[in-house]
């Protein structure tokens, strides 16, 4: 059996469940401080004979396996968790081999083995949401160079129209800074799910959405994008980013079907527990 | 022995060399079209008794082997050569493993087995010269997955003071349409060349070439990123780009060192041919 961390800002996903992906039990606590969340973690999986666990973290989290910082939460802002050795904290707790990754590759990885990019060797899954994050999987491995990629951050061009300040503690107007939540709920006095029927809403929002999904094509060519987080439960996005994806790439390179290639999660909200679960696979594999 | 191909929209070097990337013999052979720049091609490797060739080509091109276009030159504007199958013409020929990809991937392979990047698994290599593209590896490949990446083409914030249209026949303004050789020389009046003491010239470069780097960093997180081309020649560019850059990236991820993270080519103007002797290398280890 294979235990499984989706840990989020807000709460504590976790799981056990089998490789094919299975989960058998699921249990959700609230990220407070280390000592009370882990807790609670540690004592869920003790319940559990466990081969491996898999950890798909909120970032930014150390991913080069050759840093002392190995498996630890970095430079977040949220309290207690700056330089958390979770992996350490758990290879010294059960003696198990432990997967690691951000929250977004662990989700591209479930939606790839079991969701929406199932069969391929290669998908993008975007967050949309309080923050905007990404994971990839390309040629059938997570992404990883010099560490994670941080594809929310990305510059984006202004909307003419648009006159909001961004909301981006680091770069002010990126993508995260113009089109995640926050930013939403700032520029128009309400929440998305408030904003429904304001189609000025929705069409900035899919300008800049089409304009990240430009460059992540031009980037990494990927051969299914999936947008994934609170902001994209507004299902008429869809139609607005592909036409503004349309526009942007006029037809330099050649897509397939934008409906059939830009997608919601396979796994819907399961995709990052999914994934951590796959993670502990991966971990249990390269440790025989 | 090996045989390498770097075929540019201007001329075709050939070479013959060996798993290391020694070149033994080596020559240039203008493009023209297909019929007399390949049968000259053709003639100087019957001279050598060959394993594999291989070859990194000017693009769009088809890298996807499961597709009947495959190892062809796919929507090039240059007489002659759209949907030209260079491969099957190399394997009807001589009858041998050939490999292919772009030529700035191939670059890239150059410059992390022998140059720049050697040692490290990941890398990109931008070239700016007549137009913009880059290749990468990325943990140890050669990007590919929809097609190969299209990267010289993103988005990019114009600059407040640049009221220039830009060049690109698809995009208008997009980096190529504003940063590429020929949007220097119609936008100043005159070529790059010409116009090193125009500091203006090169603060608006670096300001393009910056934002494109910061969006590779984000989504890529390459290991190394080195800057060959036409342009990049221009020596003076380099702190500029390091310039913008940190105010782009405004410390929301931690790079190297600039002046060692983003650099010229190690192998200068060999990167493309020691990359495609490379790809021979690679088309040979496979069919083994």
């Amino acid at each position: 059996m294979l235990g499984a961390i989706e840990a989020g800002g807000t709460k504590f996903v976790c799981a056990v469940g089998d490789e094919t992906g299975k989960i058998i039990e699921r249990i959700q606590i609230p990220t407070t401080v280390p000592q009370e969340t882990m807790t609670k973690v540690i004592e869920f999986f003790k319940g559990y004979t466990l081969e491996a666990i898999g950890v798909g973290s909120f970032g930014p989290i150390d991913v080069n396996r050759e840093s002392l910082s190995y498996g630890s939460i970095t430079s977040t802002p949220k309290l207690g968790w700056r330089d958390y050795p979770i992996v350490k904290t758990l290879e010294k707790e059960f003696g198990l081999p432990i997967g690691f990754n951000t929250d977004v590759n662990a989700a591209a990885l479930g939606e790839v083995t079991l969701g929406a990019a199932k069969g391929l060797d290669s998908c993008i899954y975007i967050t949309i949401g309080t923050g905007i994050g990404a994971g990839a999987i390309i040629q059938g491995k997570l992404l990883q160079g010099l560490t994670h990629p941080e594809m929310g951050h990305i510059l984006v061009r202004r909307h003419p129209k648009d006159e909001y300040q961004g909301k981006c503690p680091y770069h002010g107007d990126c993508l995260e800074g113009l089109a995640a939540g926050p930013a939403i709920e700032e520029r128009w006095g309400a929440k998305g799910i408030d904003l429904i029927d304001r189609q000025e809403v929705w069409e900035l929002q899919g300008y800049y959405i089409a304009q990240a999904l430009m460059q992540y094509v031009l980037i990494l060519s990927p051969k299914k994008i999936i947008l994934g987080g609170g902001v994209m439960n507004q299902k008429q996005l869809f139609p607005t980013i592909y036409k503004y994806l349309k526009v942007f790439v006029a037809d330099y390179v050649h897509l397939p079907e934008l409906s059939d290639y830009i997608v919601s999660p396979g796994l819907g909200d399961y995709a990052g527990i999914t994934g951590s679960l796959m993670l502990a696979k991966q971990a249990l594999q390269e440790n025989h």
